[in-house]
């Protein structure tokens, strides 16, 4: 008999059908004698419809007034999905945020969560029952409603997993686990069995997006094994765990992630004095514009390149600033590329393997693909590669690194 | 400067469009100088659309659940009001039932109200803030989501009005006030400036439903002065005081109340021995059968009649329930008329004249329309007459007493 949060996002719960079938999967858990803590989304689509209402009222709708809008859709799942599972004979208790109590800053829209008060719930499991927590909410020490922000229902499952040190999370999606890289690209693409924290927040932040980024972090700072499942197929999902709890011998890459839609912007001939970088980023991260890749070369002359990749949507709005900001700098120019993409390799085998990066490089230059900008981790190799070569990229590295059967 | 409690109804805030116009009102109000709490109902058919979620999900559905689920709708109005508030500039900050908090005892889906916490509230104020409540709703000591029951928005303003000693409260609906009788059955019927909390009483439960009748019982408990008025006209709308408050001289009939779709029962020779009417309506009320009128006659031969009304739909139900208690009775029958209807008479002043009684029954007299029964209490009297005469009935009792003239 286990101790397990699971979680199940918009898309599992998004009708009255699903929220049965929910309801049928957590019945199965409770007769195999676990205890069981269901942390739950809005209903998929209800938060949209809500931010377009908000939106009509207000340009920049008042943060505090937003999180008390927001927080109903989480709270409209967990009384259906309490109805769904007494329906079938499942004792279960429903705990919006502020209920549980999960205790957050104030930081309305993006709180972070201070502390979660688990006597509630740990009472309700010693009844026998099922606890049904809102997801992506919570209150502040002055009975304010806050929320986590976009993803907050995986950080709630994670967070309160931790808490009450469960033996597991699992976050059901509507993907069965995390792939080697995107199946749509490479068809052959293999689930994985196992992942590090590390190596899963590589995959995520790099555009496989499966899970929440910070309930990643959150699940590795505490140690909460985590789990990444469909809600539609059975199956063993993804386990995602410690580097220590992994397998003995690490797989040297672990999968391939990649990131379309990015632009390029390089700021030639800066003068090789110091603080010419923080010139050079102050203004863009004052602008709200997310860097990704930096990379930065001395040239002969004693000038440096400053190359760095960002979204394609604020790529002009960037350039203005940038025009800017080379006139103070004593620059040469800008220049711009509206079309690359980032394909990177990840894996912690990779730190204990030499030549990795020979063999990623050889890899994309059998396909006659130029590299226009490399950086590099413990655990990961990005590239900068025009993006009409993408899927051809990430193809040739799946091939050439042997992901297609497991290790 | 005036402290006002105001409540808007869920027509009232049906739309984005009908909430930016609350919200509008509302500043006039600030404008004026007086200090502002206002009460929200959830958005017209919201609350519909989730009570028919949960009988998909769950036949009848946990009361717990269902108002942690209803509560969602409340909740969604006050941040909405709010933004719409501070898009043109006026502060203002929301609170659910339980923020307030507004405690209540643990009785799911029809709680009563213990107590509230104004202190949050009177510092809002203090700051210039208006104050946005989420109606229908409380927690209770274990901190449960808890709703009112029907109408329970208008007790919500009421009872906050009480605890923050309001100067008047507010109950925006979409009609304009209290009328002498409705005014789609006599297009004659007059607003009343002034109506006493006894006779709105008589006049809610009779049908001529404005108010929540639990909202008139709190404030005239209190002695909250409560105002009806239309949210969509300017215009005074009707106020109800008690009696002390009301004009010097009181109009012997303040208005005609009606209720259609009756049924009339009659249980016929009765023995006339004590406890009869107890084995009558013992397994009525036992069925969840609301009787409205009640007469019972002794005949000559030592039996008794005993006649009720009930909502026409119950009328089988309650049938098949009295051929039984009819043979455990030994009563000779059961007599059913589907077609019935209730008129009243209500006025605080008919306390104080003689001959009300027979003018109404001459009036009903002069159009040949016949009494089935009739029951009186100190400020009204009510017939049971065939519902076909219902609207003349109406119509020859506001003449007959002169109700379209303002006394």
């Amino acid at each position: 008999m286990a101790l397990v949060v699971q979680k199940y996002g918009g898309t599992s719960v998004g009708t009255i059908d699903r929220i049965r079938n929910v309801a049928t999967k957590v019945a199965g858990f409770r007769e195999q004698g676990h205890d069981l803590v269901v942390v739950v989304s809005a209903m998929s689509g209800v938060t949209n419809n809500l931010v377009s209402m908000a939106n009509e009222l207000q340009k920049e709708p008042s943060p505090r007034e937003m999180d008390v809008l927001l927080s109903t859709g989480e709270q409209t799942t967990i009384s259906l999905l309490c109805m769904a599972l007494e329906n079938i004979g499942v004792s279960a208790r429903s705990y919006t945020g502020g209920q549980v109590k999960i205790l957050t800053d104030s930081a309305y829209t993006k709180a972070r969560i201070v502390n979660i008060e688990d006597s509630h719930i740990r009472e309700d499991l010693k009844q026998g029952r099922v606890v049904v927590v809102a997801g992506f909410q919570g209150m502040d020490e002055g009975g304010n409603i806050t929320t986590l922000g976009r993803g907050g229902s995986d950080t709630t499952a994670v967070a309160l997993a931790a808490a009450l040190k469960a033996d597991e999370c699992q976050i059901y999606t509507d993907v069965d686990g995390v792939y080697t890289t995107d199946p749509r690209v490479v068809p052959e693409a293999r689930r994985l069995d196992r992942i590090t924290f590390e190596e899963m927040l590589e995959m995520a932040s790099l555009g496989a997006k499966v899970l929440q980024i910070r309930s990643v972090e959150f699940a590795g700072k505490y140690n909460v094994p985590l789990r990444v499942l469909s809600s539609f197929d059975d199956g063993p999902g993804t386990l995602i765990v410690s580097e220590e709890e992994s397998m003995m011998e690490n797989p040297i890459i672990s999968g391939i992630a990649f990131k379309r839609d990015e632009s390029k912007l390089s700021v030639i001939g800066v003068p090789d004095v110091p603080g010419m970088a923080y010139k050079v980023f102050g203004p863009i991260s004052d602008a709200n514009i997310e860097v990704d890749v930096i990379v930065q070369n001395v040239g002969e002359d004693k000038t440096n390149d400053i190359s760095f990749t960002i979204q394609r949507k604020d790529s002009e709005k960037a350039a203005r600033i940038l025009e800017k900001v080379v006139k103070e700098l004593g620059a040469e120019g800008v220049e711009v590329d509206n079309h690359v993409a980032k394909v990177s390799l990840v894996g912690v085998g990779m730190r204990s393997h030499a030549g990795i990066a020979s063999r990623m490089f050889g890899a994309l230059a059998a396909e006659s693909i130029n590299i226009q900008l490399i950086t590099t981790s413990e655990i990961k190799i990005s590239v900068v590669i025009e993006e009409k070569y993408l899927e051809l990229a990430v193809r040739a590295l799946h091939t050439a690194f042997g992901l297609k059967d497991a290790p």
